[in-house]
């Protein structure tokens, strides 16, 4: 009846908890997280902003009913001080004081927060970062008496929350410092999500350095290089998150890539029956084989799941991350997996990547809608990655995920043809968009490099 | 420049035509077709019945200009009467007369035919077979004046013309001899898919032998076992289908499995120097490592680009067909891929099947729809299949495609959950519905044969 501690209650920290009771019903599993809120989809944040989602409570992947009633011990607004490896303990404070609890297997989840940049002005009332209930709840508040909302960075958040507030009639001016909003994808597909938000009357400013922020009569001026100074109600700064490893560092374990905690494939940190999962650790990226940082929720999902067999006596390995991602903006779905041109350089492999326009299924039945993909390949042929633009009805999130899958088998760009994939007109095509660009980057790349026969 | 000759202008026949055009560029391309009507869609044609898709051109794949700006020179109603394998002639048959035609490659692409089963009255006025383009003019023009039809067959065709007469407000009645519609699936899956006809007004009956049909007064009776005598104003049988391979037979090509050609896995036939593929051929099962019958026009589509790769001096196998294939009904997607228990008892190999319910994306974001997945793996482990029904807009047909591609990779069930696939709340979970299958199927084997140690 081994104690399992887990620090932290969002996706890694919950995983974690119910696999160690689902493989192992004696083990004693303590939960705790710093706020009220465990499991908590941040993903679904801009649902409730947007009011699409009116009741935040929804929210919940689980709720805490959900949790306890897996036998799970759930300690809310309980803040982790410290942990001692050498005597297996980790200080835990909350209403009541401060009290030393004994681990035999410890998961960190503490997940990540929000980068706040440092801006002139960043403190000022109805500037606000957005991570937790809390922030939400804030912001929610600001929002009330809103017509105006300024966007700081043009991310996945960024472009939810244009979204979203666009959707509540509140006019939104978005800031980016790139040259095109969502640096994520290739500029060529970076530049219709760009239109897509101006067609919805978002004001897109890009290459936009942002330098501070003042308090101007009733409203909250933004200025800075390369954009006219803008004014809003409500400025929500959204560039990135950094993981929150401050207790692992100073519990003495190695840190990595941007201060993520160093772990092995199997979630294992550097000291004994300590494992850590989720934003706060470094990721396996399946196809560079080596670690990155790559928070997503979905990869937290996996490594908590893993990290809370492995917790139990389990022996088994985290595969892998392929970055792979979707987000909808008004009508367009964008999606990316693997390695983009620009990635695998930065990495020294030599990369092809082609761009296909096709429809969703066959032109003849109606509502089909235009596609446009972008495949990468290595030089040998070897499938890198794909990105995908399309109306969100045009099951774009789940085609991204056959190039992923097909990334996990290792398949050269050209295997995609052999794939036996479903078709009915007004759901597809005889020959999946994927695999017409598939076909296309072969035949893109014989044009590049005639074969030397 | 040698000559390739190609028998049959539907996908495999058109696939091998381009695919020949387009790593061989001196190669001289001839497509014969019976009829007047290259590369029609054969699955569109209840579209076009529908009303969905008004113009009957709009069903082809490619028209008769795009094919012959490839270099292709198409001879549309022209029928090929003879193959003579030895001196490599095929003599062929149009409104001119009879010549012999050399080639220096052959690929018989003669697709399938309707079977026609031996029904009293089948011959009657108002009573349809449904393939060709000339077989859809014909029922179009008894549509005009119907009010009731009667479908004989509960398979993928006839539950797209029920779909499609039910859109015209036509009454449709649908006889299915099985004890549900759609026994490409399972029971637990065909019997949701017999409700959404119900629902949409069908009068759908089971277990329904027909004996004969007879023409009373105005219309056509259909009467048989199981079920009352049934009036319609037109009768649809769509049974299945069988290879047309009367000329190959003829040829003294060895045919196999009901009568299709048998090819090898490079889509050769016995004969030197003549190729086949499409809906006439034995088809290579990816699973089974073993040729079956499975027409499809995916599978026709890749055999047809290969035969025209190979019949230009190219080696490309045939990475076999899994039987992957989609169909949507009214408001719903029905999918399969693989293997179903009771067709791997039938090869002997012993599995397991488990049910598992859950909504397309999360259910906090408005329009989540539900679906149930029946996954299908091996007792050892090992991905056989799976069947997906569920809202069309629930991106089931792409999801089939995971699975399907997972396994071309041969995955193990438990493997689903090591797939990073995309996420974002309006579009899936952060567990995709089908790990979350095959999450539990591994819950459910474990049940089932707890593990030994």
């Amino acid at each position: 009846m081994p104690h399992v501690l887990v620090i932290g209650g969002s996706d890694a920290g919950v995983m974690a908890s119910l696999r160690a009771r689902e493989l192992d019903p004696s083990a004693d599993v303590t939960m705790v997280l710093a706020d009220a809120y465990p499991n908590f989809s941040i993903c679904g944040i801009p649902f409730y902003l947007s009011g699409e989602t009116p009741d935040w409570h929804d929210l919940a992947h689980r709720t805490r009913e959900d949790i306890e009633a897996a036998g799970i011990d759930v300690r809310t607004d309980t803040r982790a001080l410290e942990i001692d490896t050498a005597s297996k303990n980790v200080l835990l404070s909350d209403a009541d004081g401060e009290d030393w609890v004994a681990y035999d297997r410890l998961v960190i989840g503490t997940g990540a927060v929000p980068v706040e940049p440092p801006l002139p002005g960043i403190g000022l009332e109805g500037v606000h970062l957005l991570h937790t209930m809390s922030d939400t709840f804030a912001l929610e508040e600001s929002l009330r008496h809103a017509d105006r909302a300024v966007i700081v960075g043009g991310g996945y958040i960024g472009l939810e929350m244009a979204d979203a507030l666009t959707q509540r009639r509140i006019e939104v001016t978005l800031l980016e410092q790139a040259s095109e909003v969502m640096t994520t994808v290739d500029l060529e597909l970076g530049s219709l999500v760009g239109e897509e938000l101006r067609r919805h009357g978002v004001d897109v400013r890009t290459s936009a350095l942002v330098e501070r922020i003042d308090r101007e009569g009733g409203g909250l001026t933004i200025s800075g290089r390369g954009f006219a100074p803008v004014t809003g109600d409500v400025v929500i700064v959204v560039v990135s998150v950094r993981p929150d490893s401050l207790l692992a560092r100073r519990a003495g374990l190695p840190l990595g890539m941007r201060d993520a905690i160093v772990v092995d494939r199997c979630m294992r940190t550097a000291a004994p029956d300590v494992l850590a999962a989720g934003d706060c650790v470094e990721t396996w990226h399946r196809l560079l084989s080596k670690p990155t940082y790559m928070p997503l929720g979905t990869t937290a999902h996996k490594q908590g799941r893993i990290a809370g067999e492995n917790a139990v006596g389990g022996d088994r390995r985290f595969e892998g991350s392929l970055g792979t991602q979707v987000v909808k903006v008004f009508d367009l779905a964008v999606a990316r997996t693997g390695l983009r041109s620009v990635e695998a350089t930065r990495e020294g492999i030599g990369s092809v990547t082609t761009q296909t326009r096709t429809f969703d299924h066959k032109a003849y039945y109606p509502g089909a809608t235009p596609m446009e993909i972008r495949m990468t390949g290595g030089r040998d042929g070897r499938l890198l990655g794909a990105q995908i633009v399309g109306d969100h009805r045009g099951q774009v999130a789940k085609r991204i995920d056959i190039v992923a899958t097909a990334l996990a088998a290792g398949l050269n760009v050209d295997q995609l043809s052999d794939l036996d994939l479903s078709y009915t007109p007004p759901l597809s095509s005889p020959w999946d968009p994927v695999q017409m660009a598939g076909q296309d980057w072969v035949r893109g790349v014989t044009h590049v490099e005639p074969p030397s026969a």
